[in-house]
């Protein structure tokens, strides 16, 4: 059990207005006697050392934790960007911590940031991170009571509060357009295996080849982990199966795919026809303008900021589950393949 | 005159180890009643109060600020990228601040950097910066002996330790470059004018004209800041105007001026050349691959990095200008003229 501020007041008999204008260090005419009994009594009942800080001034400090994967990817950035705007606007500020994909770093950046004093965090989970690796994640991050909201995150039921793509419905559409086009062997380009993070957009794949009837093949999904590297490395694996399609699950490992394809001397959409996911600013002037995936990053990084402000405020209590939809954008990487 | 440990310790006539370890709240036998001496005295002479920390560990936090202009260009996020790797690899952290191109919020960015306690700063100048206002920026910086690495900064004077790129060279030979293709009347679209951030490429630029003696035509100089947005609009102010190639100052504008040209109608490099510089993932693999400048970002972001920790473990207390060169990397967006 956490100590609160009320434990502190049972224990010393004080006033909770008072432990909490000592331990936050408001100007008061409390003496030094009466201060000195309320710290040492936090300090016995263990009372989070972030907050014992007198000769600080620890107010809300109007600043915002946000933790992303890989900021390399464009796709982070963008969010990046939509948070920051959305905390100018009300005179916040954002600090941005990138995990580098390593579970263990991101554990100590929830740390870093909860003795930063950041009023709140908004919470990429990793890519390669398991379920249960994100709730050891998540745990650290309620445990100091923290306002927070995840962002971008698959496994439902660890957050309370959640920012998201509807990623099944996103799946869907991409596999179901390939299909509509003629397409059956259908390869794909995921993120790390074994775990069920961004499974909706496999989730979708296989739906909508079950609904036309096409048998899955597992050895036309490859893992990649979201890089352009791993786009590249994902097409040399495919090399020798037979496919006329591949759907990459971001849009930074399409461009690695476009690498590949191109130094094979294979041609998008003539010989290969290529999917993405995210509609990146570049993707409209790829060489092959890249039909992909749209999801509205910028909005989702703004809306994340806004509605984790509200909740910081106690303006916002409810749950907060947003859910915002993929939208088909179509350029000229897939072939219509005539039967 | 800013109060240290030392003038805390005259004051009262307690050494400076008895002084730094009650501000630092090691663990001591110092008595209490010493302590609130050392505080009030703490207080009386306005030292700092983020060092006033009683109950607080306030060790080095092995954290580094990054402060950055615009995370949704890929050239802060592979930045970035490196600064983390390098802080990674020492088992430090990043807190990255992105300041929207604001100089009010880049003073924010500093002052709350400061107060979250981080060890050091690796300090970007926004792009629409003066020499006045980015002084104010180092001041700032400054005024907290906090060490401080400026990176691609062209801002001569302002800070002690630089990493950067030679900008003039780079602006020169992509001149030179598109003047021996046979181009004579080249467009170039800049960063904010009226200021000489990036003065160098400008520089370069006429100075390649100069050697062919081409005259100089400002009208061809279009300023930009940095986005895609504005390399597009770009392109619209040079409707009427006779040019055979644009210069962008970075991808991100090259490939808003690519979109704009696409809608035109007019054919890159057929109609009108193209040249980048900076030399981000996506340029291979553009429409038309672009020619550009490579700015070798990430090692720098890396380099940065570890320069700035040896400066926080006093490894490294010499002058640390550390100068890339550019490369000049030829894809198909020039069009060779002959004549």
């Amino acid at each position: 059990m956490k100590t609160t501020i009320k434990d502190i007041s049972n224990y010393t008999g004080l006033s909770i207005t008072t432990v909490s204008l000592v331990l936050n260090n408001k100007p008061s005419k409390i003496s030094e006697k009466t201060k000195k009994r309320v710290i040492a009594a936090a300090k016995k009942l263990n009372y989070s050392p972030n907050h014992l800080a007198v000769g600080l001034v620890t107010k809300c400090t109007q600043t915002l934790g946000l933790i992303v994967t890989d900021i390399s990817n464009n796709f982070y950035g963008i969010l990046a960007k939509g948070v920051e705007r959305a905390c100018q606007e009300k005179g916040w500020n954002v600090m941005l911590c990138n995990s580098l994909n390593s579970h263990e770093r991101e554990l100590d950046l929830i740390r870093v940031l909860k003795n930063k004093s950041v009023d709140g965090i908004i919470y990429c989970v990793g890519a390669s991170v398991t379920r249960a690796k994100a709730k050891k994640s998540f745990d650290l991050l309620k445990s100091g009571n923290l306002p927070l909201v995840a962002i971008d995150n698959d496994f439902i039921g660890l957050a309370r509060h959640n920012i998201y793509l509807d990623n099944k419905m996103g799946g869907y559409i991409a596999t179901k357009y390939l299909i509509e086009n003629g397409h059956s062997k259908i390869a794909c380009i995921t993120g790390p295996k074994g775990i069920d993070m961004k499974k909706g957009r496999i989730e979708g794949y296989m739906q909508a080849l079950k609904e036309a009837s096409i048998p899955y093949n597992s050895k036309l999904v490859i893992e990649g982990n979201y890089t352009i590297e791993s786009g590249f490395s994902a097409i040399e694996r495919l090399k020798n199966k037979d496919f006329s399609v591949v759907f990459a699950f971001n849009d930074m490992m399409a461009i690695g795919a476009l690498k590949a394809l191109k130094e094979m001397k294979i041609k998008v959409p003539d010989d290969i026809s290529l999917m993405g996911y995210d509609d990146l600013p570049f993707c409209e002037v790829l060489e092959v303008p890249l039909t992909t995936i749209k999801q509205p990053v910028y909005e989702m990084g703004y809306t994340a900021a806004e509605k984790l402000i509200k909740l910081i405020q106690n303006e916002d209590e409810g749950n907060l589950d947003i859910m915002f939809e993929p939208t088909l954008m179509v350029r000229n990487s897939i072939k219509r393949i005539i039967k």
